[in-house]
């Protein structure tokens, strides 16, 4: 067999998220059928393996899938033949034969998120999909202030919701940024950590925006990372605004 | 009766376009129940009253309509009311009290539409539904060449699509240009003009693609207009990319 490593793009709009469900368009499932009928219809379905899952509506700019066929085919023979299959809201950016020690899922260092939120008394049809909406006052300098407060190893069982089924909840936070972007009058935020628990990063940028319309002291993340109790945070931002940016592996397992 | 101009951005996507058809979702329906909803369902049906179509997928950035309600409502307080009822996918820019002189379609001066043509290879899913995509070499120099041969009054018959219902085929361009945005790797065309007959905008952009891609001489829009046949220019760009980005009138009508 023969393992490729794909980076994907897709606009979550119409997918009931990442992974299988039953009577539901999903990424995984609609990319397993294009694999297995470049692998001619395989005896045994061919499985897809994503880096994780992301939900209905969260969107991906460079979410990172394997899968093993059983004949070679160039890097690039591979990126137009699932081009040509998939429909237009995935779009294949890169494949890349590697080794059979690649896994997409269990040999990740790191992720890299963006959330996009946008300002302005009302929505602009043209975002509605692609951010969240925030209509009232803002101090970005309170949520800067509060970043930091995030950087580093901690337990984050007060930022993670019921439904994720991981051994700890122990996750560190490289880097995290808040930026205005004028133009598109837009709060963007970027977070890279070693892994995300489940809806992690809209916690955190709902407990942000509270901090940020002052319904939170400046460094409550602090007490919430002291809690360990996700009732304390309470909010979950909109899946619309949350992008799976970039996925990290410790090296390049290119064949 | 108060009449009232609206200025309306919508993304075309999941529009059976501006007019009103039965079972269809439009436009011109959802703005008319919203109108009738604010004018607290009176016993004749308000009719709204838009600059001119748009086909399904076309898109807005400033169409304009009017309508008259029986009681008068600050601008304010009308665009809070519409924005409150209308669904995400249409946003009132502006709202304001007119007098009964102001007619959106009849008292148009001019128009202007922008159309987005992404390049590169595969369809980048976040503007599936918000440009057209060309794939192959474009010579952007040959489409500028080409553009001025628009520009001024002319019998715009070949670039008209059958269905439209007007007088006459003579409409003036005023504006008509192209321009690389290399951070988003588009074409960016945008025409200003006294009026478009049905299908114009995107007539003219596939017979300027075509210019680009050598397969017709750079002049041949100085022979399409004259030879006065649709049957010559054959080609209609897709709806996914055409924005009306703004409607002029001769003087503002405010009360």
């Amino acid at each position: 067999m023969y393992r490729y490593k794909i980076t994907i793009a897709y606009d979550g709009t119409n997918f009931a998220g990442f992974q299988k469900q039953p009577k539901q368009r999903t990424v995984e499932e609609i990319l397993e059928r294009a694999v297995n009928k470049i692998a001619k219809k395989p005896a045994k379905l061919i499985k897809v393996y994503g880096s994780g899952r992301t939900d209905a509506g969260v969107h991906a700019l460079g979410q990172v899938v394997h899968f093993d066929i059983p004949f070679s085919l160039s890097d690039n023979a591979m990126l137009h033949a699932l081009n040509s299959i998939l429909p237009l809201d995935i779009e294949v950016l890169e494949a890349q034969q590697v080794t059979s020690e690649f896994h997409a899922r269990y040999g990740t260092q790191g992720k890299r998120y963006r959330y996009r939120l946008a300002l302005g008394e009302f929505v602009d049809p043209f975002k509605r999909n692609y951010t969240a909406h925030w209509k009232f006052p803002l101090d970005l300098q309170a949520i800067q202030t509060a970043l930091p407060d995030l950087i580093g190893e901690h337990d984050f069982s007060s930022f993670c919701a019921a439904g994720g089924h991981t051994k700890t909840n122990i996750r560190e936070i490289y880097e995290a940024t808040a930026v205005y972007d004028k133009a598109q009058n837009e709060i963007v935020f970027e977070f890279y950590g070693s892994g995300f628990l489940y809806n992690m990063v809209r916690i955190m940028v709902a407990v942000l925006i509270e901090i940020g319309s002052g319904k939170r002291p400046e460094h409550d993340i602090i007490r919430l990372l002291e809690v360990k109790n996700r009732d304390q945070a309470r909010v979950t931002a909109p899946a619309s605004g949350l992008y799976l940016k970039k996925v990290y592996y410790p090296k390049n397992f290119g064949k």
